[in-house]
């Protein structure tokens, strides 16, 4: 009986030992972005510390596309409203003749979304006008656990960036709430944030459509009606997280100027906080780009963080691997 | 050091009982309503149960104004409405003779919302233009912690209803996420949320208005613009909890017919839900009204509760205690 308390009692001890104790960051080079991550947190956790934050206000807010998964050639939102529009075009002949539908029926994503903003909004009112949540949600779960990167033939969800991940659990085992701030569509994000980053549907704000509701015989649903809601890009960002959140985050992470002015309105509130760039410099596992890609640009957002002495995460010098192990 | 041993472990069972395992909801009478919220949470909870409900998918939404607190003789908030257009009145000379804001400077607050649903966003507008998040929760922050209900003198934070913090608590405890969905301005409820309701402000969804984003010498700042953004009311109760949480509710509470499509849209979900309505049925403890108040007018919504069968909570029969003891 003894030995089987002191065995109990053992395996308590083993319990309070943080899971991350070891290195909370395996995946990270012992370099300033990591060493700026864990002083932000020694600080903002110490009670003793002038920056000690309060749990409840620990607030960390990624952006998606190019920060927590890869980007190119093309948001992959796009490769699911290419298969998602080809799917319904049997409903839509007009779609045939019709821009951006032409383009992206013929596989020419390039120049569908040559028309900028307006064509992207265009193409994700397409996919979800008529459709009630849960409609769009399992569409989007039976795409994602199929559809492959056309380059590197990989599941979507296995390009995303492992550093990244590691960062979020130790973030949200220091008491942390973690929160997507994309300017993606939302309902495109919600249904695998949870298995790919461990970061719930309620914590995801994006880009979104209008819904109407609607009472047929008795049943309530909601359907999505062809108008943009909101924009959850560049000013849309701080405006996102103050709608959603109503606390203003400690710390910021993104990697393009649509995230700027995130950045600015961490980096301007009280306390201690971080801003952190994910910078693509790997040309040889990922992809190297900044101020003239069309897709993820970092120019103004490069020069500001340059300027703030922000933190710059370099994928090729910080990080030891990009994607998941065995990917 | 064997009895030490024992201890812990006499310690580490008593923390394995649930701390509502005596009675969860002692304020409630045991009649139909609580055991409904009971049967509702055991089917839910119970992983052999034909109803089980993971609990990443427990959501329970609650109206705030008559549901969660009292709202007579109007709803709470435009008594801070009232002490902020006082305040702000200096700088607004035209308000002595514009409406809403001349009636409401006499103090006439029936004459001042005679405008409806026009006037009531003029008036929160006055309160936010021009200020910033962090400021109106300062002032709504002071103001909360003195201000007092005309008629019963109380802090108004001390006309909660003691059951419905008690049915949060017990919702919580068994995995429910709790979120407020209510008609009233959302920066006018999220400071003072979490110590009433024990709901932290990013579980709070509400009216709200427009933001802007704004750079003044490298600070950025959010300052609120002349503009309605949301109206989470009747059809945007719906709207705004899969905007905010993308989730369909298990469990949805109100009190008026402006929750109406809130409990339809969770009637219509898939698996066990609750439907519960609040009746403001205790003249003497309360108020008693429904079919023709003004405020929180309970008609359709009481003609579809019975017709379905949902839960109507007759706070003079069902609820032992209306406010918090010693209040």
């Amino acid at each position: 009986m003894k030995k089987l308390l002191f065995k109990i009692l053992f395996a308590l001890l083993l319990l309070s030992v943080p899971a991350w104790a070891a290195d909370p960051l395996p995946s990270w080079n012992n370099t300033a972005p990591k060493q700026a991550v864990i002083k932000l947190v020694k600080e903002v956790t110490d009670p003793h510390s002038p920056g000690f934050v309060p749990k409840a206000d620990r607030i960390a807010t990624f952006d998606n596309d190019g920060t927590l998964w890869a980007e190119q050639p093309v948001y992959f939102q796009y490769f699911y409203i290419l298969d998602a529009v080809k799917a319904l075009s049997p409903q839509h002949p007009e779609w045939q003749t019709q821009e951006p539908f032409a383009s992206l029926l013929k596989g020419d994503l390039e120049t569908a979304l040559a028309g900028g903003n307006e064509a992207a909004a265009t193409l994700m009112l397409a996919t979800h006008t008529g459709f009630t949540p849960e409609q769009f949600k399992q569409s989007v779960q039976n795409w994602i656990a199929k559809a492959r990167h056309p380059q590197s033939n990989r599941l979507f969800t296995e390009m995303v960036y492992q550093p990244m991940r590691e960062l979020i659990a130790y973030l949200q085992a220091n008491g942390f709430k973690t929160y997507i701030v994309s300017g993606g569509d939302i309902d495109f994000m919600r249904p695998w944030t949870q298995k790919a980053y461990s970061i719930p549907p309620e914590q995801v704000i994006g880009t979104s459509v209008k819904m109407k509701f609607e009472l047929n015989n008795g049943k309530a649903e909601l359907v999505g009606a062809p108008e943009i809601n909101f924009v959850s890009d560049v000013e849309g960002k701080p405006i996102g997280i103050n709608q959603y959140i109503g606390k203003r985050p400690t710390a910021a992470f993104g990697n393009s100027d649509g995230d700027l002015p995130m950045m600015q309105w961490t980096a301007s509130g009280k306390g201690p906080h971080l801003c952190l760039y994910v910078h693509h410099t790997d040309g040889v596992r990922e992809w190297a780009y900044d101020r003239r890609s069309p897709v993820g640009r970092l120019d103004k957002g490069l020069d500001e963080a340059l300027a703030q002495g922000w933190t710059i995460a370099s994928m090729k010098d910080d990080w030891k691997v990009i994607f998941p192990a065995g990917k």
